[in-house]
C-alpha cells in the first residue's frame, strides 16, 4: 500500500466530537449509496436476470449499462454489475448444460480441426485482467446524437479472464498457416431465417499481431463465464474494442484477409461526418488511453465543503497507464492524482485518487491519463457518424455542487 | 502472460479429428462444473440467501465453506462463492440502511472519537487483495477431529479491500496514545442478555505493528461489503487469520494489552494436544506458507490419460508466495509450478499451474509452497487441539484416479 496522502489540515484534528468534526468541512460520500438505490427503470432480460439491477441501466434487451455510481474502486468489476451489449440475442441457455462439449472449429493452421472445450482445457492456463470496453462507450456525450446506445461511462468494466492463450492452441495444431494476417473469430448466436448470414452473423477480424496475448477463455472473475457474457467460450483480445472480443466463439480462422461480414466491413468503422461507412475506414481495434472520475458524481446528493477522495478509473489501451492527472477547476489547472491498489497488469485499468479539498460552489471534476508511451487523453472527441472511440477528457468531466 | 508452456508432444499433433484426438490422450477438465452442480444438502441462511448454493457447503447458518470444485483460476475469490464463519449471528441488515452513518468509535488515539464511515471515507482510500482465511481452514484434516467446523480447504478466499489505512485515521486523530502495543477491533453484533458480554463478545487484538497495512473497509470485491461479510464496515489485517478481521467493527482501540474477552484470552489459541487452552499459548495471528491443489480434484469424474493443467493457490501469509512445487506422485518428486496470472500484492495469493502428463492409474497430486522469507510449506501438520493452522502439504493432497 501506498503512503502519498496527505497530513490533513490541523483544523480537522481539534474539533471533539463528530458533529463538530462535521462542521469543520469534512466531506462525505453518501452519494453512491443513495444512486445505487435508485431503481431501474426497465426490468432486467432473462438471460441477465442475476445481474445487480440497482447497478445497472437497462437501454434495451441487449444493452445494460453499468452506473457510473456502481463503479467500486475495487479495480475488478463484478460481473452482476458488468455492462452488456450484445449484438444478436444470446444463444438458448442450453449450450450451458454441458461446457466442455462445447465445440470450437480452428481454421487457418497447418492441422484444422474441431477442439471441444474440455479438450482445449489440457492445453494451457493462463489468466489475465482486460478493461472490456464498448467501443460506443462515451456516444452519450457527442452533441451529434449519433444512433446507437447512448452509453457515457458505463459500457466498461474490468474483468478477469481464465483460458489457453490461442497461441498454444496454434502451436498444438501446428502454428498458423503461411500468409494469413488477420485472427476471425465468428459467435454462435442463431441466425434468423430468411438473411443473408453475412449480413447479421458477428464475425470480427483483428490483426493477426493479437495472437501475443488473445486467450480462449471459459473463466470469468472466478466463475465459469455467463451466457450474458459469452461462455462457455470466449475469444478475449486482450487491450481491443470489446465487439472483437468474441461471445460463444464456434469458429476461429487464422485468415489472409478480414471477414466479409457485415459488422466487419461496415460495422463499427470510423466515418468522418457526412460520409458513409465504408471498409477502407478505420476499424474499431486497440483501444486508446482513457480515465474518468467515478467518484463523486453528478447524481449524488449535494457535497459537504471539506475534504473528498476523488476516485476514478485509467487505462491505456494495448500500453499501461503511467499517469493521470486530476482537475478540480475544469482543466485549468491540474495535480498528479495517485493510482490505489494492486496493478493488474497493462490491459487492466487502475484505480486512482487525489484527495482534495472542495469549498462550497460548484466545481468540474477532470481526469486525464498518461499511458507508457507517452500518448495523453486528448481534450475533445474526434467526431464520426457512430459515435465510436471518444476518449475526451472534457466529455467525461462531472461538475458537482458543495453546500 | 508468461511463455512458459512445455511443447506437446508430437503425437497430440498428428490425428486428425476431435475423436482421435481425445484418444491420443488430451485429458479433459469437467470435475469443476459436475461438482458445481450437486446441490448443497443444507439451505443458505438468509443473510446469505444471494450466495451461490451450489459452490458452497453450508455446515451451519454460520458456517458456508467453499467447495474446492468451485475455486477457478481468476485469483479472485467472487462474493457468491467465499466462505462465511461468524462468531456470532450478523446484526441486524437494518445497519446497511444508511452504511454512512455507521459510527465508529475510536479509542487509544490522542484525540479519542466517533467518527463516522461517511467521515472516514473523506480521509484516505486505499485498495489491497488479502487472502481471508479462517484459522480453522484444514481442520477437517486432523484425525484427532478437534471440535469445531470441520473445514478442508474452503475456509479461504482472495478478496480485493477498499477503505482507509487505518494509520490515516489515526494520523489525523493525533496519533497513537503513548504505550499502546496492540490494536484492538471490537464486533458490532447484538450480544444475548444475561451473559457476561466478555464471554461473547467478538473482539480480538493484534500487535500494533499491524498499523502498517491495517485498513478499515467498507468495499469488497468492488461492492459495498455485504453484511454476511461485516459491512458496512470491516477491520482487514491483511496477512492475519480471519478472526482478526473484525465484521461490523464499532470500536477501534489502540490498547496496553491485549483484550480481555474470552474469544482472545481463550479461544483461537494453539494449544498442544492435552492440555487446556490459556492466554500464555500463541493466538491465531499472522498466516503461514501454504498451498493446495483445486484441480484436478477428487470429487469429480475419472479423468482420461494424458495431459492436464494441474493448478491451485499459494500464499505467504504477511510474506509474499515465492515458488510452488507441485509433485503427481505423493511427494517423492516435485516439479516447479509457474505462477498464472497478476501478482495482486504480498497479500493476495497466487495461482499456480503445473502441465503434466498423466498415465492411467491412480495418483497423489501434492503441491508444496516456499515464501519469501524461504519458509517452506511442511509435510506435517503441527498437533493441536482446536485443530487450527494446518499447513500440512500431505494432509491437502489430492487423489485422482486416471482412467
Amino acid at each position: 500500500m501506498q503512503d502519498t496522502l496527505p497530513s490533513l489540515p490541523r483544523r480537522h484534528l481539534l474539533a471533539g466530537t463528530a458533529g463538530a468534526l462535521a462542521a469543520a468541512g469534512l466531506g462525505t460520500w453518501s452519494q453512491a449509496a443513495a444512486a445505487q438505490t435508485q431503481a431501474a427503470a426497465k426490468p432486467l432480460p432473462a438471460y441477465a436476470a442475476w445481474k445487480s439491477d440497482s447497478s445497472l441501466i437497462v437501454h434495451s434487451s441487449n444493452t445494460l449499462e453499468t452506473r457510473r455510481s456502481a463503479f467500486g474502486s475495487s479495480v475488478i468489476t463484478p460481473s452482476e454489475q458488468l455492462y452488456v451489449r450484445n449484438n444478436l440475442p444470446p444463444p438458448d441457455a442450453a449450450v450451458l448444460a454441458d461446457r466442455d462439449a462445447w465445440v470450437l472449429t480452428i481454421e487457418g493452421v497447418q492441422h484444422p480441426r474441431d477442439l471441444t472445450l474440455g479438450q482445449l482445457k489440457s492445453l494451457g492456463l493462463e489468466t489475465v485482467a482486460t478493461v472490456l470496453q464498448c467501443s460506443g462507450n462515451g456516444r452519450g456525450f457527442f452533441p451529434s446524437k449519433p444512433s446507437g446506445t447512448p452509453w457515457t461511462v458505463g459500457a466498461a468494466g474490468c474483468v478477469m479472464w481464465s483460458g489457453v492463450p490461442l497461441r498454444r492452441v496454434a502451436e498444438a495444431l501446428g502454428g498458423v498457416a503461411d500468409g494469413m494476417a488477420y485472427i476471425t473469430g465468428t459467435g454462435g448466436e442463431k441466425l434468423p431465417e430468411g438473411i443473408d448470414p453475412k449480413s447479421i452473423v458477428v464475425e470480427r477480424s483483428v490483426p493477426l499481431k493479437a495472437l501475443e496475448d488473445a486467450l480462449l477463455a471459459w473463466e470469468m472473475n472466478g466463475a465459469p463465464i455467463p451466457l450474458a457474457h459469452g461462455g462457455p467460450l470466449r475469444l478475449i483480445v486482450p487491450g481491443y474494442q470489446g465487439v472483437n472480443n468474441i461471445k460463444y466463439v464456434k469458429r476461429l480462422a487464422f485468415t489472409a484477409s478480414e471477414s466479409q461480414a457485415k459488422i466487419m466491413s461496415h460495422g463499427y468503422r470510423v466515418t468522418p461526418p457526412g460520409a458513409k461507412a465504408d471498409p477502407s475506414q478505420p476499424s474499431v481495434l486497440e483501444m486508446s488511453v482513457k480515465s474518468w472520475i467515478n467518484s463523486p458524481h453528478a447524481d449524488g446528493a449535494p457535497l459537504t465543503a471539506g475534504m473528498v477522495q476523488i476516485h476514478g478509473v485509467a487505462f491505456g489501451g494495448t500500453e499501461a497507464v503511467k499517469r493521470v492527472e486530476v482537475s478540480t477547476d475544469g482543466g485549468k489547472t491540474w495535480r498528479e492524482a495517485r493510482f490505489v491498489g494492486p496493478d493488474l497488469g497493462k490491459f487492466a485499468w487502475r484505480q486512482f485518487a487525489l484527495t482534495a479539498e472542495l469549498p462550497a460552489g460548484t466545481h468540474l471534476l477532470a481526469s486525464r491519463a498518461t499511458d507508457a508511451a507517452g500518448n495523453v487523453q486528448p481534450e475533445a472527441r474526434v467526431e464520426n457518424v457512430g459515435g465510436y472511440n471518444n476518449t475526451s477528457w472534457r466529455d467525461h468531466a462531472v461538475q458537482v455542487t458543495v453546500a
